[in-house]
């Protein structure tokens, strides 16, 4: 199965929606052919408000792609930071993390952080984005600081997470290496003109670099978000978008029938508004893709789950998207997704070529329910595994699609998540909603000003006491 | 707010429901008293039922934490383990692996495997669960064979994943160390009589540990599964198991309103069935509680996923689990949860106490919408922000609920996981299904059996092809 056909030299994406098709799925959970082309006159419209938009430099995520002036002065700034350093921390959070955590894993050596200073060829990458306390003194605790850089990455400058990770970040520097140092341990990746990164940036002349104006946490991994850490760690940021370049032509394609994008969108829309797939599990068959499913998880969440349409009616718009992995999820979430709540469509992530790959010895031939696995390798069991799972789904009724790229490279890596960013705006047409904003996350974020003492923020505070204070009653 | 008060010497998790109650919630997506009593006989006589079976050893996952006599020569066996190797591999698929990598995780510090030898008191502990070639191959060149241990985890002795990762294993250790070293570095967890690693463990005389009769994979996390990996890498099992012996008691309390395990199932059982709450989002605020999600994961899923009751009717029961992490999925899951379908409920993991801390300093102190950060430790701000964001969800209108321990020791997490256990199994009654088969997951195997050639499995094979190959025609 595996193995057996040349890799291809472009990335390319191919998306089955076989089992999704109710002449395949033998069943009404399945969408027709006809009902899948009445997106077709919405989608045509929403290519040409893309096409306009973009052009009128309103969508920048689009070009990211193609910034090779900005490339080589990441590249080189990496080569420089590469050799002085040991340790390479970013810290940030939701955007500012997942697409670097995304793309360290897929691409960079299983074992990479464990391997000895000796024979590791890049820096240790570390991916902070949270401020339990444990996590940050244990890996302060851990790293020399004087052979550690620290990428502190938030757009606005002001991210109450990342600022008090860095306040701390700072007062270890500065008392373990003195004031000075510190300009020579940090660079600063934040909006180019606004916030307070940028005015700390600015007077401590700190390295810094610019996250595009108009490029949302989300919507950044081919920007220096990403690519600064990426290329630090030897990961081929020039391929990376290189295959987002080749998606860009095939998911600006404006016939939703040829753009994997827009096919990718109105497939889940589709299933989501006539078949109630509310849910959406992202289930890539390889351990490296694992944190590729959680930067989906946010693109798709956060992008699409809205109270509002843009008209300003209530529209509770939205898939929940759930990360899972095969083959190891088969025996912990594929008995729920065979028999449970017909509210899924399964998404699975497969690859044709391994990178590397083992073969199972001929052992144990006397025993007939094991001597059969002899003689192939771990990624035809796998690949065989994926296939069985998919068939069992759709006899079951239940739609699943798959996305399969050639092998895992800098260059499909970016190809997929092109396509799949591409997919979230245009999906956000479908739903007619905004898929930039992320109205829902302000109460939160006020609530804890109130409660930190904020100024301002006093009578979140109080609200968050009125309500919270007097029915404390239901607690066992 | 943290750390101010003492910790409690017991463990105890404590159960806040207040924001799933209509009157707090202050909306129809709210419970009432009144309909959660509607439960109570129904979970009366579920509670009977499991007590009878329990004194009739048909539940022994019940009793697990009582077996003192096992657990001796476990750390017996684990002590002479750990003298002898640098690295402990678990080989071993869903319940073999999810319970102890969510201990490992929760219970050793978090860059333990990073540490190198000469300052780590207990062997590296990697967790293999998937038949990913890249990472089996990456582990075994990284792994000195002759410092290096295999525990191979199967209780049916056949599982495919895992027979096939031992084939590979076993074939490297021959290779590298001479056959007859094979038995001193491989111990396996099986069956007491059946199965094809029992045969071998028989046969050629290895290491190996029974996984008690009747305990299922996802409820084997108190057993020899997990306690050996846990002792071997230091955690304290003692504790773990005294921790589930006071769960005990608290959940086998007759009254459901008295009983958290009882009343954690019957407002999930009716979140879901009168407020369509067909997703529990589990989200710890902990980084070393994310594959304590994962696990929680396979129970909820794997037990209640069910299409067919125990009466043979249609249920398609279950709620999907979705794993999140506070704070970090504020930035990327909140909006949804706030904004996106009413189809959630959010279950909060919090602490009390952390076990260690680190104050923000005070400085930047001329910036006014960062100066009231300094002072505050990681631990407040952490708690602060799981304050607010349930809050923020209440005001929404959203229920959710928290789950609180006093802080993370192997006692409190032998409670929690003992808790769920019992939840799940309680729930199990309120479905109506059985909570401790796994049907769905027969034909995908069978799928794969047939695919790979095992004896037996021919007609599989040519279900799949035939319902495969003639329209494979919707892929782009």
């Amino acid at each position: 199965m595996a193995n057996t056909k040349s890799v291809p030299k472009e990335p390319k994406v191919e998306l089955d929606f076989n089992n999704v098709m109710a002449d395949i799925l033998k069943s009404d959970q399945g969408l027709t052919i006809k009902e899948i082309n009445k997106l077709k006159p919405e989608m045509t419209e929403a290519h040409k408000d893309l096409m306009q938009r973009r052009k009128n430099e309103e969508l920048p995520f689009y070009d990211l792609p193609f910034q090779t002036q900005e490339l080589k002065s990441i590249r080189r700034l990496a080569d420089d930071i590469r050799k002085r350093t040991e340790n390479f921390v970013v810290l940030g959070i939701g955007g500012s993390a997942l697409g670097t955590r995304a793309l360290f894993k897929a691409l960079s050596p299983h074992n990479h952080n464990l391997l000895e200073s000796s024979k590791r060829r890049f820096p240790r990458l570390f991916v902070v984005d949270n401020i339990d306390p444990e996590t940050l003194t244990t890996l302060l605790n851990f790293v020399d600081p004087r052979h550690t850089f620290f990428n502190i990455v938030t757009k606005s400058g002001t991210t109450t997470e990342t600022i008090s990770q860095f306040m701390i970040v700072h007062d270890r520097l500065r008392r373990s290496l003195g004031r000075s140092s510190v300009r020579d341990h940090v660079i600063v990746t934040t909006d180019s003109k606004q916030g307070f990164m940028r005015e700390l940036v600015n007077q401590e002349d700190y390295h810094a670099l610019e996250v595009p104006e108009g490029v949302g946490g989300r919507f950044s991994v081919l920007s220096p978000v990403s690519l600064l850490p990426l290329a630090v760690t030897g990961i081929n940021v020039v391929e990376l978008l290189k295959g987002a370049v080749v998606a860009s032509k095939a998911c600006t394609h404006a016939n939703m029938m040829r753009n994997p994008a827009y096919l990718f969108a109105a497939l889940n829309f589709a299933l989501r508004q006539w078949r109630k797939r509310s849910i959406l599990v992202m289930m890539p068959y390889a351990d490296a893709l694992m944190d590729f499913a959680e930067w989906f998880n946010q693109l798709w969440a956060e992008s699409l789950g809205k109270q509002y349409g843009i008209d300003g009616k209530e529209v509770l718009a939205g898939q929940t998207p759930v990360k899972a992995l095969g083959a190891t999820d088969q025996h912990s979430q594929l008995q729920l997704y065979m028999e449970g709540p017909e509210d899924k469509v399964v998404v699975f992530v497969g690859q044709k070529f391994y990178r590397v790959d083992t073969r199972i010895p001929s052992i144990f031939k006397e025993n007939e329910g094991l001597a059969y696995l002899g003689g192939y390798t771990l990624g035809e069991l796998i690949q065989t595994e994926q296939a069985a799972t998919a068939r069992a789904l759709t006899m079951a009724g239940r739609p699943n699609m798959t996305l399969t790229i050639p092998r895992i490279t800098p260059a499909s890596m970016g190809y997929l998540m092109y396509l799949l960013e591409v997919a979230a705006v245009a999906s956000g047409y479908l739903y007619k909603i905004d898929p930039f904003d992320q109205p829902g996350v302000e109460l939160s974020k006020k609530f804890t000003y109130g409660l930190m003492g904020r100024p301002g923020f006093e009578s979140f505070k109080e609200q968050f006491n009125r309500g919270n204070r007097p029915k404390k009653k239901y607690i066992i």
